[in-house]
């Protein structure tokens, strides 16, 4: 006999910022799994900035959710029912599942995890999608040198915080920016960065205080005023990756969904010798992810990588928590618990 | 006894583009050749853009020229007297010895070529710093592969020109910019570009045109609104080559020499995973040049890589080839026939 089954629905495409009617409640059966696929009851869901971008029709790297489908999303959970080989009831899984409840999955896009080496919210985290962006953009373009001095914008993020512990790590100098004294605090007092400047103040004036010498590693989560205040900090031969621009994620869709404000002058890259360069995680990522895994367990092991999560309760709640991601009123990894 | 040489020296720094009476013409005893230099004698001045930096105090990736001193340049010429092992007389080189007829140079900085390979003066150019400045930015950043669209702004001109025809013989569609009708028949004619484009024309239309399907290596040595209109037409994973942006260099003089006009915004770097780079092949080019000439003498032999040069006679007329050179009034390389 079926579960019930709950879903979050994409029930309308939003006009800038997204509100609670843009998205739609449901319950109903739960599926039963096809030859191939394994019946996942997800625990956690992640929520993640590019989500606003699976909202909208504009065109993208990916293609957008269609109207009255199940919201997409990663989560981590246990099998239920497996017509997979490789996967039976009990083991623990994260995967591409969607905001429900239940649902059935392809073997290919889900990874077997072991419990006992993290707890199961982390590999949507720290050991997710969001810790292998921060990794893969390090590994591939930003390239952190000892000595060097990293900027990472949202630090107190999903993304942020693994970017600048690695960067740390790695021997650089590490400045965050994020929103708020609690969270500047949060980013040197526990996750160790040299110093964490709140973007509601002087940009400009505490990066030429933090970063006199300039920036060789630029972490871009953001765009917008931060992004201004960075660019002409770079130095020669400065990298800036990047991953998001959640500043401009919720501009009216018009001709360009992500902002049509200018940027920066390119003359500079030239004369800087700049490479600034885009990525999306799913393009080359998990491929890697063993690799990713192996060396994240390590640095968590012996405490050198801390992570935060912000957990709220109730799937039902996870369209108001989303709204709040994109205001930046999440502090930490956002993960909703689904029951 | 020694031999008049002839100078041009730099007078003041320009305001906005280059004046004759910035440039001061005079003569001198000819240098003698202290231990471990040469003396040269030059045939050919290279003139390039790069050198409107070298005019200016604005912050740069290399010094400016002093006030009073002799203007930098690239020449070809033959050994008159050597104090240096590896080096006598007749033999014929190339190096960077100045706006000048005769000076002395380090035997590191001189690069002694076969004259049975190429005419003197191609050392300067498709053999030269343009020359090996395409190569490298290819190699390094445009990577282009077969099949892909390339875009080359200033598609005539020293570094373009070798551009378009690598990417050519690298297997991709190839379409120039350049300043008038002329020089695009030569580009497409000559050159054997796929279709050239005239900047003064309708850019977007034009590129619409010959690029339905978008753009996937762009070669920038102009900025501005070329820049601005090929911006929007790149492609998932496309390379920008930063090379130059001659339309921004002879902006008067400011907080940010190279132009402060905004550019694109950078959202769409993440979306389409774009790679924005800069170089000057004065970074690492230099050791690669065996290996180039090698490569581009294999295309020369067998007419897959043409070159057009533009010869100004006398060195006294330097100064105005080099105002028109920032102008786009010169068609194909630049080169002073010193004598």
């Amino acid at each position: 006999m079926a579960e019930t089954n709950l879903q979050v629905l994409l029930r309308r495409r939003p006009q800038g910022a997204p509100v609670p009617e843009d998205f739609e409640i449901v319950e109903r059966a739960a599926p039963e799994p096809a030859e191939g696929e394994v019946l996942v009851r997800a625990a956690y869901l992640s929520l993640d900035p590019y989500m606003r971008g699976r909202m909208s029709e504009a065109k993208s790297y990916a293609k957008p959710v269609a109207l009255g489908a199940v919201m997409e999303g990663r989560t981590a959970g246990t099998v239920v029912a497996s017509k997979a080989p490789g996967f039976a009831p009990g083991d623990v899984v994260a995967g591409g599942s969607g905001w429900q409840r239940f649902s059935c999955v392809k073997a290919a896009g889900l990874i077997k995890v072991d419990p006992a080496e993290a707890p199961l919210s982390a590999n949507l985290g720290v050991l997710g999608m969001p810790g292998l962006t921060a990794w893969v953009g390090l590994e591939d373009i930003g390239q952190p040198q000892s000595g060097e001095v990293m900027v990472v914008s949202a630090a107190s993020g999903a993304v942020g915080q693994v970017v600048g512990q690695i960067g740390r790590i790695r021997g650089c100098k590490v400045i965050g920016i994020a929103g708020g004294e609690r969270k500047c605090r949060y980013v040197t007092e526990e996750l160790g960065f040299d110093a964490c400047i709140d973007h509601r103040g002087d940009l400009a004036a505490q990066l030429d205080r933090h970063c006199p010498e300039g920036i060789d590693v630029y972490w871009e989560n953001v765009g917008g005023v931060v992004q201004a205040a960075v660019f002409p900090r770079l130095r020669d031969f400065a990298r800036m990756v990047m991953c998001g621009v959640i500043a401009q994620y919720n501009v009216a869709e018009g001709s360009d969904s992500f902002g049509g404000a200018p940027g920066p002058n390119l003359g500079a890259v030239v004369r800087k010798r700049l490479r600034i360069q885009g990525f999306i995680v799913s393009d080359n990522g998990w491929p890697r992810y063993p690799q990713f895994r192996r060396e994240m367990l390590g640095w968590m092991g012996d405490g050198r990588l801390r992570w935060r999560e912000d957990v709220v309760e109730g799937l039902r709640n996870a369209p108001q928590a989303f709204i709040g991601l994109l205001e930046g009123k999440n502090f930490g990894k956002l993960v909703v618990k689904i029951d």
